[in-house]
């Protein structure tokens, strides 16, 4: 028996719209669809493709042992995931192994900030794996400010929220636009970093871009709103524009 | 009677099954497909949607008065690409304004260094415009190296090759992952500010990324090839990964 596929398939930023016609296509013939959510949570990559599965799809619920109840640098944090990724890994092996394709449902775009990466460093050596792009959270962030993002030869940097403030108010002051990703909790480092970088007065939060919830603000406008996990900030550039 | 709708519609890297499932649905629902091109070319964002138009589709070719004959810091560049811009929005808000709704294929992401940029600027105060993002070129590009772009809190620098080497050196230092877009005669330029970073031998070069024309090829082995303009070279970050 010849080994299965796994498919690490990127769903865009959530509208399912936005997913690609091979992604759409892949998720609705999928026989055996794998995802990681937090214990106890729907997951958001399996609320995305709600309704698209077949009847008979077996789903792998892959649940985090862990997220935000230890920080992201104290030893055991990697120590616990590693642990879990180690686990998954093997679980969707013996799958593919036994002739199972398996289409793991990924937020965002596979190769960007994204979970499955932690599976496909794990897997690629030893069972057919292949990725397919998307839309990206960023696209739709900047898309629902109704602005372009990048203009002429503009530098964009992309930042997580979860660096130290120094580095992003370097990274800031540097670039002519940007996207900061896993915003959430590190809202006010964000904004300070910002203000340092003299861009506060030009900065967007986008909130759930692309779903029902999307939100739009002023970052200065935000006060001390509490920003879900996956808000984005975006800075636009404004270079050459014939 | 109400005016019609001017769709940016973003159509990805290339590959017509990595197009969003809701831009499938508008290029093959249109009745006014507008796209750019090289005069005298059959234009690459056409040549995507080649067998999804409806037959009585009514095509409004947009041709470039000029692309890399004039160079781009001489003001008749601007001037030039100006009046054009200004026309062909002209005529789309024309169209719109009788009652038409409008489908402008864009490749890549429009919001993202697209040429749609030029016209919503100057359209987005007179008739309705509605984006929809897409897979950009870079997604496909990572992904045919079949590695991860981005971990844990690593730095993203998006670059244009058409800016000057120094600027490029010092942003490709200061990044853990890179990607630079419009590569074609700024090749040389390119790996020689990758050489000044320290980079040169983690750099990569795609080409046709998504298309059948793909490839991936490490930098330093690229010689003195003629790389197309919409080529990109990229480095990996290799940060936190548990």
């Amino acid at each position: 028996m010849s080994a299965g596929t796994i498919h690490g398939v990127g769903l865009g930023p959530g509208d399912p719209e936005l997913m690609s016609v091979r992604a759409d296509r892949l998720v609705r013939s999928a026989t055996h669809v794998a995802y990681f959510r937090k214990a106890g949570r729907p997951g958001r990559a399996r609320a995305i493709v709600e309704g698209m599965l077949a009847p008979d799809a077996i789903e792998i619920a892959m649940e985090y042992p862990v997220t935000t109840e230890i920080p992201l640098d104290d030893p055991a944090y990697a120590d616990c995931l590693s642990g879990f990724y180690a686990d998954v890994s093997g679980r969707l092996r013996a799958l593919a192994e036994g002739g199972a394709d398996v289409v793991v449902l990924c937020e965002g775009d596979p190769f960007f900030y994204g979970s499955f990466m932690h599976l496909h460093v794990r897997l690629k050596d030893h069972v057919p794996i292949r990725v397919v792009p998307a839309i990206t959270g960023m696209s739709a962030a900047w898309t629902a400010t109704g602005m372009p993002v990048t203009w002429g030869d503009d530098v964009l940097c992309v930042l997580m929220g979860t660096a130290p403030e120094a580095e992003l108010a370097r990274h800031m002051a540097d670039a002519d636009a940007l996207v900061v990703m896993k915003v959430g909790r590190n809202l006010p480092k964000v904004r300070a970093a910002l203000d340092a970088a003299g861009k506060l007065d030009r900065a967007w939060l986008v909130e759930c871009a692309s779903m029902d919830e999307e939100r739009v603000i002023p970052l200065a406008q935000a006060g001390d709103r509490k920003a879900p996990y996956f808000s984005i900030v975006l800075v636009h550039g404004r270079g050459r524009r014939p």
